[in-house]
Protein backbone atom coordinates (compact mmCIF):
# COMPACT_ATOMS: atom_id res chain seq x y z
CA UNK A 1 0.00 0.00 0.00
CA UNK A 2 2.40 2.79 0.91
CA UNK A 3 5.49 2.92 -0.05
CA UNK A 4 7.14 2.05 3.42
CA UNK A 5 5.16 -1.11 3.06
CA UNK A 6 6.23 -1.97 -0.23
CA UNK A 7 9.69 -1.64 0.22
CA UNK A 8 9.25 -3.66 3.56
CA UNK A 9 8.04 -6.52 1.53
CA UNK A 10 10.23 -6.46 -1.03
CA UNK A 11 13.27 -6.96 1.27
CA UNK A 12 10.91 -9.12 3.11
CA UNK A 13 11.42 -11.75 0.07
CA UNK A 14 14.87 -11.52 -0.76
CA UNK A 15 16.16 -12.07 2.57
CA UNK A 16 13.84 -12.92 5.28
CA UNK A 17 16.08 -10.35 7.24
CA UNK A 18 12.49 -9.44 9.44
CA UNK A 19 13.08 -12.99 10.74
CA UNK A 20 14.27 -12.59 13.91
CA UNK A 21 14.87 -15.96 15.10
CA UNK A 22 16.91 -16.76 11.97
CA UNK A 23 19.95 -15.70 13.62
CA UNK A 24 19.24 -18.54 16.39
CA UNK A 25 17.91 -20.74 13.61
CA UNK A 26 20.05 -23.82 14.48
CA UNK A 27 19.31 -23.58 17.60
CA UNK A 28 15.49 -23.78 17.79
CA UNK A 29 15.87 -26.63 14.86
CA UNK A 30 17.71 -28.79 17.73
CA UNK A 31 15.11 -27.69 20.63
CA UNK A 32 12.33 -28.84 18.03
CA UNK A 33 13.71 -31.53 17.13
CA UNK A 34 14.50 -32.67 20.71
CA UNK A 35 10.53 -31.55 21.56
CA UNK A 36 9.52 -34.06 19.08
CA UNK A 37 11.31 -36.69 20.36
CA UNK A 38 9.62 -35.66 23.38
CA UNK A 39 5.78 -35.75 22.11
CA UNK A 40 7.28 -39.50 20.03
CA UNK A 41 8.52 -40.30 23.75
CA UNK A 42 4.68 -40.03 25.38
CA UNK A 43 3.47 -41.98 22.50
CA UNK A 44 5.22 -44.31 23.54
CA UNK A 45 4.44 -44.70 27.10
CA UNK A 46 0.87 -44.61 26.03
CA UNK A 47 1.85 -47.69 24.04
CA UNK A 48 3.24 -49.30 26.75
CA UNK A 49 0.39 -48.68 28.72
CA UNK A 50 2.88 -46.78 31.71
CA UNK A 51 1.54 -45.33 34.83
CA UNK A 52 -0.54 -42.02 34.36
CA UNK A 53 1.15 -39.74 36.51
CA UNK A 54 4.64 -40.33 34.64
CA UNK A 55 2.80 -39.55 31.44
CA UNK A 56 1.61 -36.26 32.51
CA UNK A 57 5.22 -35.07 34.23
CA UNK A 58 6.12 -36.15 30.73
CA UNK A 59 3.18 -33.69 29.22
CA UNK A 60 4.24 -30.75 31.32
CA UNK A 61 8.08 -30.94 30.10
CA UNK A 62 6.87 -31.07 26.86
CA UNK A 63 4.27 -27.97 27.60
CA UNK A 64 7.21 -26.32 29.24
CA UNK A 65 9.81 -26.82 26.23
CA UNK A 66 7.60 -25.59 23.79
CA UNK A 67 6.39 -22.05 26.03
CA UNK A 68 9.75 -21.22 26.10
CA UNK A 69 10.34 -21.44 22.36
CA UNK A 70 7.49 -19.51 22.21
CA UNK A 71 9.06 -16.48 24.05
CA UNK A 72 12.01 -16.83 23.01
CA UNK A 73 10.27 -16.71 19.37
CA UNK A 74 8.28 -13.60 20.07
CA UNK A 75 11.14 -11.90 21.99
CA UNK A 76 13.11 -12.44 18.58
CA UNK A 77 9.99 -11.08 16.81
CA UNK A 78 9.23 -8.03 18.79
CA UNK A 79 13.40 -6.72 18.38
CA UNK A 80 13.14 -7.15 14.88
CA UNK A 81 10.36 -7.31 12.87
CA UNK A 82 8.07 -5.13 15.01
CA UNK A 83 10.51 -2.34 15.41
CA UNK A 84 11.55 -2.58 11.50
CA UNK A 85 7.65 -2.17 10.78
CA UNK A 86 8.33 0.84 13.71
CA UNK A 87 10.88 2.63 11.74
CA UNK A 88 9.07 1.86 8.39
CA UNK A 89 6.21 3.68 9.98
CA UNK A 90 3.08 3.37 8.11
CA UNK A 91 -0.16 0.83 8.39
CA UNK A 92 2.67 -1.45 8.61
CA UNK A 93 3.75 -0.96 12.34
CA UNK A 94 0.16 -1.14 13.61
CA UNK A 95 -0.71 -4.41 12.03
CA UNK A 96 2.54 -5.98 13.58
CA UNK A 97 1.65 -4.81 16.97
CA UNK A 98 -1.81 -6.10 16.45
CA UNK A 99 -0.76 -9.54 15.57
CA UNK A 100 2.22 -9.32 18.60
CA UNK A 101 -0.52 -8.76 20.94
CA UNK A 102 -2.89 -11.33 19.46
CA UNK A 103 -0.05 -13.96 19.65
CA UNK A 104 0.39 -13.07 23.58
CA UNK A 105 -3.01 -13.74 24.37
CA UNK A 106 -3.11 -17.14 22.66
CA UNK A 107 0.22 -18.10 24.78
CA UNK A 108 -1.08 -16.48 27.91
CA UNK A 109 -4.21 -18.25 27.48
CA UNK A 110 -2.89 -21.35 25.80
CA UNK B 1 3.75 -52.13 52.54
CA UNK B 2 0.19 -53.17 53.80
CA UNK B 3 -1.68 -56.41 52.47
CA UNK B 4 -4.14 -53.78 50.16
CA UNK B 5 -1.43 -52.54 48.79
CA UNK B 6 0.95 -55.64 47.81
CA UNK B 7 -2.45 -56.73 46.06
CA UNK B 8 -2.81 -53.66 44.28
CA UNK B 9 1.12 -53.71 42.73
CA UNK B 10 0.00 -57.75 41.87
CA UNK B 11 -2.98 -57.21 39.96
CA UNK B 12 -1.15 -53.87 38.87
CA UNK B 13 1.78 -55.62 36.93
CA UNK B 14 -0.44 -58.52 35.34
CA UNK B 15 -3.39 -56.38 33.97
CA UNK B 16 -2.76 -52.67 33.91
CA UNK B 17 -6.21 -52.83 34.99
CA UNK B 18 -6.00 -49.41 37.26
CA UNK B 19 -4.42 -47.48 34.30
CA UNK B 20 -8.11 -45.27 33.38
CA UNK B 21 -7.07 -44.48 30.03
CA UNK B 22 -6.65 -47.45 28.63
CA UNK B 23 -9.83 -48.05 28.14
CA UNK B 24 -8.91 -44.75 25.33
CA UNK B 25 -5.71 -45.79 24.28
CA UNK B 26 -6.15 -45.85 20.79
CA UNK B 27 -7.92 -42.78 20.63
CA UNK B 28 -5.33 -41.40 23.24
CA UNK B 29 -2.23 -43.10 20.73
CA UNK B 30 -3.63 -41.46 17.52
CA UNK B 31 -3.99 -38.23 19.36
CA UNK B 32 -0.71 -38.46 20.41
CA UNK B 33 0.59 -39.13 16.65
CA UNK B 34 -1.34 -35.79 15.46
CA UNK B 35 0.95 -33.71 18.16
CA UNK B 36 4.11 -35.36 17.16
CA UNK B 37 3.00 -34.11 13.54
CA UNK B 38 2.35 -30.87 14.86
CA UNK B 39 5.62 -30.97 16.17
CA UNK B 40 7.67 -32.00 12.99
CA UNK B 41 5.11 -29.42 10.98
CA UNK B 42 6.77 -26.82 13.37
CA UNK B 43 10.29 -27.55 12.98
CA UNK B 44 9.72 -27.58 9.44
CA UNK B 45 8.11 -24.04 9.51
CA UNK B 46 11.74 -23.03 11.13
CA UNK B 47 13.49 -24.71 8.88
CA UNK B 48 12.12 -22.94 6.09
CA UNK B 49 12.08 -19.69 7.60
CA UNK B 50 8.28 -19.26 7.59
CA UNK B 51 7.33 -16.18 9.85
CA UNK B 52 7.52 -15.96 12.91
CA UNK B 53 3.53 -15.44 14.06
CA UNK B 54 2.50 -18.28 12.16
CA UNK B 55 4.67 -20.85 14.16
CA UNK B 56 3.83 -19.46 17.23
CA UNK B 57 0.46 -19.99 16.31
CA UNK B 58 0.99 -23.41 15.67
CA UNK B 59 3.04 -23.30 19.60
CA UNK B 60 -0.59 -22.54 20.20
CA UNK B 61 -2.13 -25.03 18.87
CA UNK B 62 -0.13 -27.76 20.32
CA UNK B 63 0.21 -26.59 23.28
CA UNK B 64 -3.96 -26.90 23.63
CA UNK B 65 -3.65 -30.58 22.23
CA UNK B 66 -1.04 -30.85 25.06
CA UNK B 67 -3.66 -29.90 27.58
CA UNK B 68 -6.40 -31.75 26.42
CA UNK B 69 -4.17 -34.65 26.49
CA UNK B 70 -3.21 -34.06 29.71
CA UNK B 71 -6.61 -33.79 31.57
CA UNK B 72 -8.25 -36.23 29.74
CA UNK B 73 -5.39 -38.48 30.82
CA UNK B 74 -5.70 -36.85 34.63
CA UNK B 75 -9.76 -37.26 34.29
CA UNK B 76 -9.46 -40.56 33.65
CA UNK B 77 -6.23 -41.27 36.39
CA UNK B 78 -8.53 -39.84 38.82
CA UNK B 79 -11.67 -42.33 38.34
CA UNK B 80 -9.62 -45.40 38.15
CA UNK B 81 -6.33 -44.78 40.30
CA UNK B 82 -7.19 -42.80 42.54
CA UNK B 83 -10.63 -44.18 43.48
CA UNK B 84 -9.10 -47.68 43.30
CA UNK B 85 -6.10 -47.23 45.64
CA UNK B 86 -9.31 -45.26 47.75
CA UNK B 87 -11.16 -48.24 48.00
CA UNK B 88 -8.18 -50.89 49.27
CA UNK B 89 -7.15 -47.71 51.83
CA UNK B 90 -4.39 -47.63 53.64
CA UNK B 91 -1.50 -45.82 52.64
CA UNK B 92 -1.96 -46.09 49.26
CA UNK B 93 -4.81 -43.88 48.83
CA UNK B 94 -2.95 -40.81 50.46
CA UNK B 95 -0.24 -41.43 47.97
CA UNK B 96 -2.14 -41.10 45.25
CA UNK B 97 -3.80 -38.89 46.27
CA UNK B 98 -0.66 -36.70 46.86
CA UNK B 99 1.29 -37.44 43.27
CA UNK B 100 -2.44 -36.37 41.91
CA UNK B 101 -2.66 -33.29 43.60
CA UNK B 102 1.58 -32.54 42.41
CA UNK B 103 -0.04 -33.21 39.28
CA UNK B 104 -2.21 -31.28 38.44
CA UNK B 105 0.16 -28.47 40.12
CA UNK B 106 2.63 -28.53 37.51
CA UNK B 107 -0.33 -28.58 34.96
CA UNK B 108 -1.86 -25.53 36.03
CA UNK B 109 1.73 -23.97 36.76
CA UNK B 110 3.20 -24.46 33.38
CA UNK C 1 -18.14 -46.39 59.10
CA UNK C 2 -16.28 -45.44 61.78
CA UNK C 3 -17.98 -43.64 64.46
CA UNK C 4 -16.01 -40.47 63.92
CA UNK C 5 -17.48 -40.71 60.20
CA UNK C 6 -20.66 -41.00 61.69
CA UNK C 7 -19.81 -37.79 63.31
CA UNK C 8 -18.38 -36.02 60.44
CA UNK C 9 -21.45 -36.64 58.60
CA UNK C 10 -23.94 -35.67 61.00
CA UNK C 11 -22.09 -32.22 61.15
CA UNK C 12 -21.70 -32.40 57.95
CA UNK C 13 -25.39 -31.13 57.48
CA UNK C 14 -24.84 -28.59 59.96
CA UNK C 15 -22.20 -26.96 59.96
CA UNK C 16 -20.64 -28.34 56.33
CA UNK C 17 -17.39 -29.62 57.86
CA UNK C 18 -17.28 -31.63 54.94
CA UNK C 19 -15.56 -28.41 53.61
CA UNK C 20 -11.89 -30.06 53.48
CA UNK C 21 -10.80 -26.60 53.78
CA UNK C 22 -12.30 -25.75 57.27
CA UNK C 23 -9.45 -27.13 58.87
CA UNK C 24 -7.55 -24.00 56.90
CA UNK C 25 -10.18 -21.87 57.24
CA UNK C 26 -8.08 -18.70 59.33
CA UNK C 27 -4.94 -19.34 57.04
CA UNK C 28 -7.27 -19.28 53.65
CA UNK C 29 -8.97 -16.34 54.90
CA UNK C 30 -5.43 -14.54 55.82
CA UNK C 31 -4.31 -15.14 52.36
CA UNK C 32 -7.39 -13.65 50.55
CA UNK C 33 -7.48 -11.18 52.83
CA UNK C 34 -3.51 -10.37 51.48
CA UNK C 35 -4.95 -11.06 47.97
CA UNK C 36 -7.85 -8.39 48.92
CA UNK C 37 -5.22 -6.04 49.52
CA UNK C 38 -2.82 -6.79 46.61
CA UNK C 39 -6.05 -5.91 44.31
CA UNK C 40 -6.85 -2.59 46.31
CA UNK C 41 -2.66 -2.34 45.35
CA UNK C 42 -3.06 -2.57 41.68
CA UNK C 43 -6.03 -0.44 41.89
CA UNK C 44 -4.21 2.73 43.32
CA UNK C 45 -1.01 1.90 40.95
CA UNK C 46 -3.45 2.80 38.07
CA UNK C 47 -5.04 6.44 39.88
CA UNK C 48 -1.69 6.92 40.27
CA UNK C 49 -0.58 6.44 36.78
CA UNK C 50 2.42 4.01 37.99
CA UNK C 51 4.76 2.39 35.11
CA UNK C 52 3.12 -0.49 33.32
CA UNK C 53 5.42 -3.18 33.50
CA UNK C 54 5.00 -2.26 37.83
CA UNK C 55 1.52 -2.77 37.20
CA UNK C 56 2.09 -5.93 35.47
CA UNK C 57 5.07 -7.59 37.75
CA UNK C 58 1.84 -7.33 40.71
CA UNK C 59 -0.74 -8.92 38.16
CA UNK C 60 1.31 -11.45 38.06
CA UNK C 61 2.16 -11.53 41.78
CA UNK C 62 -1.64 -11.99 42.41
CA UNK C 63 -2.15 -14.53 39.63
CA UNK C 64 0.39 -16.55 41.28
CA UNK C 65 -1.40 -16.18 45.02
CA UNK C 66 -4.58 -17.22 43.54
CA UNK C 67 -3.64 -20.13 41.88
CA UNK C 68 -2.52 -21.21 45.11
CA UNK C 69 -4.94 -20.60 46.71
CA UNK C 70 -7.10 -23.17 44.35
CA UNK C 71 -4.58 -25.78 44.48
CA UNK C 72 -4.63 -26.07 47.72
CA UNK C 73 -8.35 -26.28 47.68
CA UNK C 74 -8.44 -28.30 45.32
CA UNK C 75 -6.35 -30.68 46.93
CA UNK C 76 -8.15 -30.52 50.15
CA UNK C 77 -11.89 -31.23 47.94
CA UNK C 78 -10.39 -34.19 46.81
CA UNK C 79 -9.46 -35.46 49.92
CA UNK C 80 -12.64 -34.57 51.83
CA UNK C 81 -15.37 -34.00 49.60
CA UNK C 82 -14.51 -36.09 46.79
CA UNK C 83 -13.05 -39.36 49.04
CA UNK C 84 -16.18 -39.19 51.11
CA UNK C 85 -18.52 -39.68 47.99
CA UNK C 86 -16.30 -42.37 46.96
CA UNK C 87 -16.66 -44.32 50.05
CA UNK C 88 -20.99 -43.36 50.04
CA UNK C 89 -21.08 -44.76 46.58
CA UNK C 90 -23.59 -44.01 44.04
CA UNK C 91 -24.18 -41.39 41.56
CA UNK C 92 -22.61 -38.78 44.05
CA UNK C 93 -19.13 -39.97 44.09
CA UNK C 94 -19.53 -40.06 39.84
CA UNK C 95 -20.97 -36.15 40.40
CA UNK C 96 -18.24 -35.29 42.59
CA UNK C 97 -15.31 -36.18 40.42
CA UNK C 98 -17.18 -34.58 36.89
CA UNK C 99 -16.97 -31.70 38.90
CA UNK C 100 -13.59 -31.51 40.34
CA UNK C 101 -12.58 -32.25 36.77
CA UNK C 102 -14.32 -29.59 35.00
CA UNK C 103 -12.78 -27.19 37.75
CA UNK C 104 -8.98 -28.60 36.88
CA UNK C 105 -9.86 -27.94 33.61
CA UNK C 106 -10.92 -24.33 33.85
CA UNK C 107 -7.90 -23.61 36.85
CA UNK C 108 -5.28 -25.19 33.65
CA UNK C 109 -7.09 -22.94 30.85
CA UNK C 110 -7.36 -19.85 32.85
CA UNK D 1 22.16 8.35 30.88
CA UNK D 2 22.90 8.07 27.66
CA UNK D 3 21.43 11.52 26.15
CA UNK D 4 18.37 9.87 24.62
CA UNK D 5 17.68 8.23 27.77
CA UNK D 6 17.83 11.43 29.50
CA UNK D 7 15.18 13.46 27.21
CA UNK D 8 13.27 10.10 27.25
CA UNK D 9 12.78 10.49 31.09
CA UNK D 10 12.49 14.12 31.31
CA UNK D 11 9.33 13.69 28.96
CA UNK D 12 8.50 11.19 31.24
CA UNK D 13 8.35 13.25 34.10
CA UNK D 14 6.27 16.10 32.43
CA UNK D 15 3.39 13.91 30.94
CA UNK D 16 3.38 10.70 31.80
CA UNK D 17 2.73 10.65 27.64
CA UNK D 18 4.79 6.89 27.58
CA UNK D 19 1.75 5.28 29.99
CA UNK D 20 -0.36 4.08 26.99
CA UNK D 21 -2.88 3.05 29.51
CA UNK D 22 -3.55 6.55 30.92
CA UNK D 23 -6.19 6.92 27.98
CA UNK D 24 -8.68 4.13 29.38
CA UNK D 25 -7.51 4.82 33.09
CA UNK D 26 -11.06 5.43 33.82
CA UNK D 27 -12.15 1.90 32.23
CA UNK D 28 -9.32 0.25 33.89
CA UNK D 29 -10.16 1.52 37.28
CA UNK D 30 -13.64 0.43 36.71
CA UNK D 31 -12.30 -2.88 36.03
CA UNK D 32 -9.82 -3.14 38.58
CA UNK D 33 -12.27 -2.28 41.48
CA UNK D 34 -14.80 -4.72 39.81
CA UNK D 35 -11.82 -7.78 40.52
CA UNK D 36 -11.33 -6.10 44.19
CA UNK D 37 -14.93 -6.76 44.64
CA UNK D 38 -14.31 -10.49 43.43
CA UNK D 39 -11.60 -10.71 45.85
CA UNK D 40 -13.77 -9.48 49.20
CA UNK D 41 -16.87 -12.30 47.47
CA UNK D 42 -14.02 -14.95 47.99
CA UNK D 43 -13.56 -14.27 51.31
CA UNK D 44 -17.05 -13.89 52.11
CA UNK D 45 -17.15 -17.32 50.52
CA UNK D 46 -14.65 -19.33 52.79
CA UNK D 47 -15.98 -17.41 55.90
CA UNK D 48 -19.26 -18.89 55.18
CA UNK D 49 -18.04 -21.94 54.34
CA UNK D 50 -19.59 -22.48 50.83
CA UNK D 51 -19.05 -25.43 48.78
CA UNK D 52 -15.39 -25.89 47.05
CA UNK D 53 -16.23 -26.15 43.85
CA UNK D 54 -17.95 -22.56 43.41
CA UNK D 55 -15.32 -21.09 45.31
CA UNK D 56 -13.08 -22.22 42.60
CA UNK D 57 -14.91 -21.46 39.82
CA UNK D 58 -14.87 -17.92 41.63
CA UNK D 59 -10.85 -17.91 41.46
CA UNK D 60 -11.04 -18.61 37.93
CA UNK D 61 -13.35 -16.47 36.80
CA UNK D 62 -10.83 -13.30 38.96
CA UNK D 63 -8.33 -14.74 37.64
CA UNK D 64 -9.23 -14.39 34.09
CA UNK D 65 -10.53 -11.11 34.42
CA UNK D 66 -6.47 -10.61 35.67
CA UNK D 67 -5.07 -11.97 32.57
CA UNK D 68 -7.59 -9.61 30.65
CA UNK D 69 -6.51 -7.02 32.33
CA UNK D 70 -3.05 -7.71 32.17
CA UNK D 71 -2.59 -8.21 28.25
CA UNK D 72 -4.46 -5.13 27.65
CA UNK D 73 -1.94 -3.43 29.65
CA UNK D 74 0.77 -5.14 27.71
CA UNK D 75 -1.09 -4.08 24.65
CA UNK D 76 -0.97 -0.48 25.36
CA UNK D 77 2.35 -0.72 26.66
CA UNK D 78 3.74 -2.19 23.23
CA UNK D 79 1.54 0.63 21.72
CA UNK D 80 3.31 3.44 23.34
CA UNK D 81 6.37 3.28 25.83
CA UNK D 82 8.10 0.31 23.96
CA UNK D 83 7.52 2.25 20.05
CA UNK D 84 8.25 5.83 21.48
CA UNK D 85 11.53 4.56 23.36
CA UNK D 86 12.00 3.04 19.89
CA UNK D 87 12.04 6.25 17.77
CA UNK D 88 13.77 7.60 20.99
CA UNK D 89 16.27 5.09 20.04
CA UNK D 90 19.50 4.20 21.79
CA UNK D 91 19.95 2.16 25.14
CA UNK D 92 16.23 3.20 26.09
CA UNK D 93 15.00 1.19 23.61
CA UNK D 94 16.62 -2.23 23.93
CA UNK D 95 15.47 -1.58 27.66
CA UNK D 96 12.15 -1.29 27.15
CA UNK D 97 12.09 -4.53 24.79
CA UNK D 98 13.81 -6.57 27.78
CA UNK D 99 11.29 -5.68 30.09
CA UNK D 100 8.55 -6.15 28.32
CA UNK D 101 10.00 -9.79 27.31
CA UNK D 102 10.36 -10.52 30.99
CA UNK D 103 6.78 -9.13 31.51
CA UNK D 104 5.07 -11.67 28.65
CA UNK D 105 7.09 -14.37 30.26
CA UNK D 106 5.90 -13.70 33.70
CA UNK D 107 2.32 -13.54 32.44
CA UNK D 108 2.81 -16.85 30.19
CA UNK D 109 3.97 -18.74 32.86
CA UNK D 110 2.11 -17.72 35.69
Amino acid sequence: MTKAKDSLRASDEQTHAHHGYMRDKDRYLARLKRIEGQARGIHRMVAEERYCIDILTQVSAITRALESVALGLLDDHLRHCVLDATHAGGAGAEQKLEEASKAISRLVRS
